[in-house]
């Protein structure tokens, strides 16, 4: 049986020593003193691992089940469900006018990561209630606000995201959903949705679906799009009232997350609400769709992290073979797996990749509490353009390593008694939704590079430019192991940004048969990036002689890994951009 | 539903093209002409693509079950079976004395690759039957072969291999499993095996169990190990007669090969009989070590192969987005999938690796038969520094390319219904069964290269410098497309090997360090070289005039494909290994 433990001390390194958010000038980051900020972490952390962990192999065998029109979650969800809604866990980042804490996004983020990590099928509950309630926030009228979000703040009422349809994911221009107008001003959705996680479910007294629909005689295409609030019951006086005409066609067998019940939802002339404008409904989705992906990104490096501990243990547990230059388990009839380089290679690969990808998010979360909080232009603008890396890069990455971490336990980690192959599964989806990789480098390539005349990008390479120079002659260690690796990662970066506006204007192909290797090349110098910055706060704490040498220690040591073994792919990524859109578009669609 | 087409043509560009199968030197390739060849993969193809695909699904979604002690495979494997056996697809390269038709080993490879792809679990039961079958045909006495080979070439008898106990998998030398001598000469053999695939069933009137046990007072450890021949009933003259004490514990639940029944074995003091010499049992099992491994990297790309397929017919199917360049079908909504570069780029990673795989297993099977049939002892020394290349290169990418497959699906890659899960599901176990991959990659660096004073690798880089050389000037296009990437690769390749030499010595974890990377690296040069090869083929046939010039057209712009944006990795790899023991083994335990 697998287990989880909250990376607390990690955590809160990357919150105090790499952000230093109590000094940080961002309103609301004034109370995040570090006992507070511990305080959180380790309460959450203990119901992470204690109430949430337990329950996702549970959930990964028994699935969500679809009986006579009702939804039934794995046993002991509900239970957990409603601690974790009582513990206060759904409204750290909401609004204090409905019932929310208010705390800063950077917060929520991190206690998200353990909620993601200990049972990612189950948060993914309380994560779709909150971007619901993210949109209706932004976008709802004081009544709609007045009248979903207090019992959404809770999770006694859950939310959902419909976008997809059987025939149109990606391409929501195509979308047949339609929504009639009815003389009381509310409108009748008619269509299906799929994919729709968190579809149904037994643990809240309604849920309140946001639907992606089509006004009839509205403008064509993705332009005619708008969004609406359609829920499970109507809501008469505060309360669920009548049953609204939406309902569960089936509940999909998916390769993982089948504690989350992913549904086909059909709408049958369903009483809807219009959220926000007519026709604006993209614009209402888009305005959370950097916390939604960066809640995604964070996924996958969250089941690497599961996977990443429990393999650990699994290393210094099972004994298999001696080690090559002398026993170190003498008295045994084997070694532990630890010993072993390509062990270590491979448990290396995974915490230098988990720690770097915390930085990378947190300081991505920061971004966005700075754009919100600070109405930092430039902030938003940084965090527009790195979202696609954080959500593709983090979620490719995380996949592979949970897969690496299965890979640890051999024949063990195939089957499914070890859990391992669940992380592996469940970590798959996030590669998909909320956008699938390929999509974010398009996203990245095609609309990002070139936002406000490339203004954002230009910032980004002046913040590693401005470290390389900040940390010159810093000292040999330094240059040799942490900014030498960042300059020779950044110059690949720049070449392969020259190489896009050089080629792309005139051949768009020639930049979009790249826009996945640039992706990550840009993740691994932001990894890189994170891990330099690291690297600074580490030897700062170890020279004042303050902190946990040990721990900063090894903080460096893996730090150095990931420079020396991970950042050198940039330079694969970039010779595979500079072969351009020949290699890619040769062939004709008959000859594949 | 997903399908499988037998790619034919594409196989005997290889055969003939490539390989020259029919003029190749070697005893029983003289009646591999072409005609003869074309007729076996195109029956084959046929009974994969109409018997044996059709239960793929099947065999995932109702798994095997053990009930009363018997073990029940999926509707309609026991008739597809017989139908297989019926068609005499499992005696093809089996020795005519038994039954066999006498063909060389690279043909079964060819026809193994088809009912690989088209059901991989189902076809592990011939698999296995054909291992345990070589066993026998290469150590039983004469006695034991007539006994046991002629129901095993028609696999009326299955077999299966018993190495894996809880407590140990690759360290073999820890087993527990005892054979204790009775007065007969036979033994009786107790212990418990795990992880074992095909280990029971109904589908055959008799299992043959290879079991590795030892005999007490035996040597310790690996050298104390004896191979023993355990049927499920004992043979009674030349029919299965009294049930032998050896039972199925329980089928495991795994990730994927649901339709292979993976059991725990017990042996209650059950009949065995030694196989080949007393605590010789390793060496009889490494025997067909290659011929093994080899099969298992051919599943790995064969289910790339059949992802491929798939994901390839959904891109040109599913309508999503226009070309960036203008529209491709611009009377209908959308554009189809496969107009978008980075589709292309997914597919063309797939397509590239999956023909140069193919070619690569090919090679290494034609170098089986040179080694057994010629009695080639060069041969033998190239195939065994190359099989474990073979299995781990080949098993890596041929997961991550099912993976990859599974994406162009988006959202529907990740629900079972539309099969791509069960291709990456299933594709994962040979990462880790025979010899996981970092074991691969030990035996590789660890044993490998220095075998024989390193005249096997000296051998290999000799076969890749002379190809360069004999291509000198051949044309600027190959010379730039194919002939100076290869030379790059090799250069690193060379570069690896070197820095082991010069660090392995002093300091083993600095080659070990580097293991895993070198394997890729290897396993990059090999389809580099096998690429620039077919590049030649290619040429040859369209300077002559002759063949079908768009397929070679597609076969050049493939290999391209490879050569600009697969091979470039092998820059990145010299630079881990590089990298030294240092980054790898800073850490101590407790610090991870």
């Amino acid at each position: 049986m697998p287990s989880y433990t909250a990376p607390v001390k990690d955590q809160m390194f990357v919150l105090n020593d790499l952000l230093k958010v109590g000094e940080a000038d961002i309103p609301g980051y004034e109370d995040l003193d570090r006992e507070t900020l511990e305080a959180i972490l380790e309460e959450s952390g203990k119901v992470a691992r204690d109430v949430t962990a337990p329950l996702n192999v549970v959930g990964d065998t028994e699935g969500c089940v679809l009986e006579n029109g009702v939804v039934r979650t794995p046993k002991g969800f509900k239970e957990a469900f409603d601690a974790v809604r009582e513990g206060g866990w759904t409204a750290l980042d909401c609004d204090p006018e409905y019932g929310g804490q208010g705390l800063p996004y950077v917060v929520a983020t991190a206690v998200g990561e353990q909620f993601s990590a200990a049972n990612m099928a189950f948060n993914m509950y309380q994560g779709l209630t909150h971007g619901a309630y993210s949109a209706i926030h932004a976008h709802g009228t004081d009544d709609q606000k007045q009248t979903y979000l207090p019992k959404m703040v809770t999770c006694e009422w859950t939310g959902t995201m419909n976008l997809t349809e059987p025939h149109c994911g990606t391409d929501l221009g195509l979308m047949r959903t339609k929504a009639e107008p009815q003389a009381d001003g509310s409108y009748k959705v008619t269509g299906q949705k799929i994919f729709i996680s968190a579809g149904d479910h037994d643990m809240s007294e309604n849920v309140i679906h946001l639907v992606l629909a089509k006004i009839p005689g509205g403008p064509e295409g993705i332009k005619g799009v708008s969004l609406f609030i359609v829920p499970k019951f109507i809501v008469e006086d505060g309360q669920p009232g009548a049953r609204n005409a939406v309902s569960v066609g089936k509940i999909e067998e998916k390769m993982g997350i089948h504690g989350n019940s992913t549904c086909v939802m059909n709408y049958d002339g369903a009483t809807g609400y219009l959220l926000g404008e007519e026709h604006k409904g993209m614009r209402a989705m888009f305005t959370m769709m950097n916390e939604a992906r960066l809640g995604v990104g964070l996924q996958g490096y969250a089941q690497s992290e599961v996977a990443y501990q429990n393999a650990l243990a699994y290393a210094k547990d099972r004994l298999q073979g001696r080690d090559v230059t002398g026993a170190k388990n003498p008295d045994g009839p084997a070694d532990p797996l630890i010993v072993h380089p390509d062990i270590r290679r491979n448990l290396m690969d995974q915490k230098s990749f988990n720690e770097g990808a915390r930085a990378f998010t947190y300081w991505g979360a920061q971004m966005i509490d700075r754009a919100h909080r600070n109405d930092d232009a430039k902030a938003m603008g940084l965090i527009s353009l790195l979202t696609p890396v954080i959500k593709g890069f983090l979620t490719d990455k995380g996949f592979e390593m949970a897969t690496a971490a299965q890979q640890v336990y051999g024949g063990h980690g195939y089957i499914e008694e070890w859990g391992m192959s669940q992380f592996a599964r469940d970590a798959r989806i996030a590669m998909i939704y909320e956008g699938a990789n390929g999509v974010q480098a398009l996203d990245l390539v095609g609309r990002k590079l070139a936002q406000d005349g490339g203004k954002h990008v230009m910032a980004f390479f002046a913040m590693v430019t401005d470290f390389i120079k900040e940390t010159k002659g810093r000292s040999d260690a330094f240059d040799a192991g942490f900014r030498e690796p960042l300059k020779a990662a950044s110059k690949d970066l720049q070449a392969a940004g020259m190489f896009f506006m050089q080629n792309g204007m005139k051949n768009p192909n020639a930049a979009l048969s790249g826009s996945y290797d640039f992706m990550h090349l840009f993740g691994h110098v932001c990894l890189g990036l994170m891990w330099a910055k690291m690297a600074v706060a580490a030897e700062d704490r170890l020279a004042a002689g303050d902190g946990d040498a040990e721990f900063l220690n090894a903080k460096l040591a893996t730090g150095r890994y990931y420079m020396a073994r991970q950042l050198p792919m940039t330079a694969t990524h970039l010779k595979r951009i500079e072969s351009g859109a020949d290699p890619v578009m040769a062939l004709d669609a008959d000859h594949f």
